[in-house]
């Protein structure tokens, strides 16, 4: 149909794992970094974590949590006691045993064998013990209550394979943990903050995401409820993006957190907590990119507008740089998405053209570039990252705009490729989820089928529990599928469930899963 | 001379190390976690290490540096290569021995024997090993130069004893890591973010520092010049609140960080590091806190203004709270310090009395009080924390002061404030540096004498280094003091060495320090 070049090697289409990987690298947002399982962040893909970071925890502070900081090393007492949380936790977690180095006396250091710790510390994997520690300290009366605490941090799992962003052994985090009187006001928190979550997914990094509950086998260890959103990647795959657990009074119980009632009775809290992490990067990534790399949605971009200035070694650069350092001071005055525009004006060495394709790897949303003849007429040549091609002719698309109209448009623009790129996500999950499978063969044919990148399936069911629960899993984990959740704005059941044939209580998304 | 009565237990005066704990407290700003070492950051003191975050990230973005992530685990053998970096910070670390946990069979949880390690990882104590390998991978030539890059990152150094912000084993804080060309931009480059935190202590934090360099015996290790600033605490302490290392071409042979510069050999890069932390924030409370508790320089309070409603139970609460909230809606809208007003509406139940009480010990600039008959009146009663008490009557000094006129006189008020608390802060710092003391004999005197709080000697010295300088350090340490820094704008010398009696080079700081 078309010449359209394209900017990396692999295509979704080929293979998607190999593209992600791809992605990363050409858009130079994180590397391996020598250390099992840990990678390094390098700037365009911190500077996105960044605007993530802002943009929730604005939503946090509105809500009226206050940001607090934990420590990292979390005794083993606190696991001991929490029995059902251990059991999810403690199989997999970095331990310090020792507190210093001494050398081995054949030019290398090992731990001192007089510096071990008397009781092993671990590296937090999630904090809810250890703030249950300080939520037992802090709770005295019902009018502590609600007692709403987030911490932003770096939590450790030890993971055997590892994917970047996706998951790696350490990864940067937010997790927000509260105390409420009742099983009402902690439920209507874990909603509140499931919702803040959607809305963040939407609204700010353009991904449409599905909000519900998991069904029993995927809770969070220790939890009563656990609610996630999920957002379907380009080769169709789900990916929780996000998660929202009410404990019920289990770590109350675990950690003593106790609070006397307006009648003067002595009770235990009911707890939440919800977190989202750096793996929200490997959504934007499988859910935006292109074969041309990354796009990043506009309120997210760390430069939303990059202009490039056509040099060529000559004396006439320096007026081209002066021109666009007013282009630049010029945009960096308006405002887009409620913010002043973020713009860099990219005045690093290099040919045009090779920085073009840099910045179109990156994401930038959008790209100006200005040379001389662009300057003498007051132009600027334009390209929208998220409508790279002329799909008529197969030529990338310059938009050669009066400087003024660029200004001018520049707000209406980022906010169209902003909903843009969401609209488009969104069409794609519709188009991938597929109703009206009835039995468990056509599930399993819907799978193994010809299709590379099958989607997701809603499907009705009877709810089971316990042993009967474990044999739907048994027998989905045989197809690489899962149980999502069951989503909050789903269509009430109304037929048979497709594995027990019972009348069905509710509809759940079938996916396989990052 | 007054009858004021006091916030606290504990004056300054009778024990500081006691009232520095209890301001903390009292300010509700940290708490011990029951984790050896390791302390809870509250939400105010977290909120103002957020605030000091946001304006040196701001500081730190305009100068053109990068921020990154990177692992929070450093293999041994990264410290093993570099023999001065590991003499001075292999001794007490957190060391990770095992990744899983398992069941000791008797209830409890042991590191699981299987699951040990091959080679140790050691909880980052600084990151300088790490991010050179990274260094190494992105440098390759001179258009790669400079490399900017920081992060903000959690730090272990298992510290025997600890006080909280001041000594922890983990602690916040920023590391900048540069690469350069050669020796000349390298120490541009340490003096550009020595200067940043001169600058972000003195307008941000309103503390008064003494920008300098570090006698040898006191270099960062692996260092070859070691810069700091340095603040004046109350009891004449000195507190070391950052630093910056011009680090050679050190760290850069040890990682094989190397460019081929523009004739195309290949040299080694030369770095630099610099730091600040949490522990900033134990400076603010030593500097501002006075005897009612700490005081917070507007520009990093988390609320500059806050809003007390007086209510009595009564019906008419509700129109106060209605009249406070169109108040706070109004201040919000206004502009001081180059940002929107920060100021919260404290509805929390309890006493007008007690809540004002509570912002006193925490040291918001100003409290607005407002009762049925202010409000009637439409005036605001007005604290300014940093100006609490009528000297003449011992009263606390309000300020009943029309709406209208308070509102529109906020903006020079919070200036005020910040100019006043640094004015304070440096005509005391001024006061309590000593001069023209030109023997050792007569350092003994000033600090072995009656004063509680003697403060800082600015003596003239010859600037001897090996064994001569070992003997200096010895000799002050037998005082408890040591070297702080040769000011980098003190007078040129002009007498003799007061150590050694050869003609002075140089002048230098003697103190006590934290």
């Amino acid at each position: 149909m078309s010449n359209i070049r394209h900017a990396l090697n692999t295509k979704r289409e080929d293979d998607f794992a190999a593209w992600y990987q791809e992605v990363i690298s050409a858009a130079d947002m994180a590397e391996e970094s020598g250390v099992r399982g840990c990678m390094v962040i390098k700037p365009w893909g911190y500077g996105i974590w960044e605007r993530i970071q802002r943009l929730m925890d604005d939503r946090i502070k509105a809500a009226g949590v206050q940001n607090c900081y934990f420590p990292i090393f979390i005794p083993l007492k606190n696991f001991e006691r929490e029995a059902e949380h251990v059991e999810g936790f403690a199989k997999e977690m970095a331990v310090v045993t020792h507190h210093r180095l001494i050398s081995d006396g054949k030019g290398g250091l090992i731990p001192d064998p007089e510096a071990k710790l008397e009781e092993p510390l671990v590296v937090r994997p999630t904090s809810e013990t250890i703030i249950g520690d300080a939520m037992a300290r802090w709770v005295q009366s019902w009018r502590d209550l609600p007692l709403l605490t987030n911490q932003w941090a770096n939590v450790v799992r030890w993971e055997m394979r590892t994917r970047m962003f996706l998951r790696t052994s350490e990864f940067l985090w937010q997790e927000g943990h509260t105390a409420h009187e009742n099983r009402e006001q902690a439920l209507e928190e874990t909603h509140r903050a499931l919702e803040m979550y959607r809305a963040c997914a939407e609204e700010d990094m353009a991904l449409p995401v599905i909000a519900g509950e998991k069904p029993e086998n995927e809770r969070f260890p220790g939890a009563v409820e656990t609610w996630s959103i999920e957002a379907m990647m380009q080769d169709g795959k789900a990916l929780q993006a996000g998660t929202s657990h009410y404990l019920g009074t289990n770590f109350a119980h675990a950690a003593g957190i106790t609070y006397q009632d307006r009648e003067g009775t002595e009770q235990h809290c009911h707890t939440t907590s919800w977190g989202v992490s750096t793996r929200m990067i490997g959504g934007v990534i499988m859910t935006h990119g292109d074969d041309d790399g990354l796009r990043v949605p506009p309120r997210i971009a760390p430069h939303q507008v990059v202009i490039l200035p056509m040099l060529r070694g000559k004396d006439e650069d320096e007026v081209v740089l002066e021109y666009c350092e007013s282009l630049r001071a010029e945009i960096a005055a308006q405002q887009a998405l409620g913010e002043p525009v973020r713009v860099l004006l990219d005045k690093k060495p290099g040919q045009a053209a090779a920085k073009r394709w840099d910045w179109v790897r990156k994401g930038a949303p959008v790209i100006m570039e200005v040379g001389p003849r662009d300057m003498n007429d007051n132009k600027v040549a334009m390209i929208r990252r998220d409508q790279l091609w002329n799909m008529d002719n197969g030529k990338a698309n310059f938009a050669f705009t009066p400087r003024a109209d660029a200004v001018a448009g520049l707000s209406a623009l980022l906010e169209d490729i902003q909903n843009s790129l969401f609209n488009e996500a969104a069409e794609r999950r519709d188009a991938n989820i597929t109703r009206g499978v009835t039995s468990l063969d056509e599930v399993a044919a819907f799978y193994d089928g010809s299709a590379k990148y099958p989607g997701w399936l809603e499907v009705q069911w009877s709810k089971p529990t316990g042993d009967a629960l474990e044999k739907v899993v048994e027998t989905l984990k045989g197809h690489k599928l899962n149980i999502r959740n069951v989503p909050r704005d789903a269509e009430p059941a109304d037929g048979p469930c497709i594995f027990t044939g019972d009348p069905a209580v509710e509809r759940i998304l079938i996916a396989k899963a990052y």
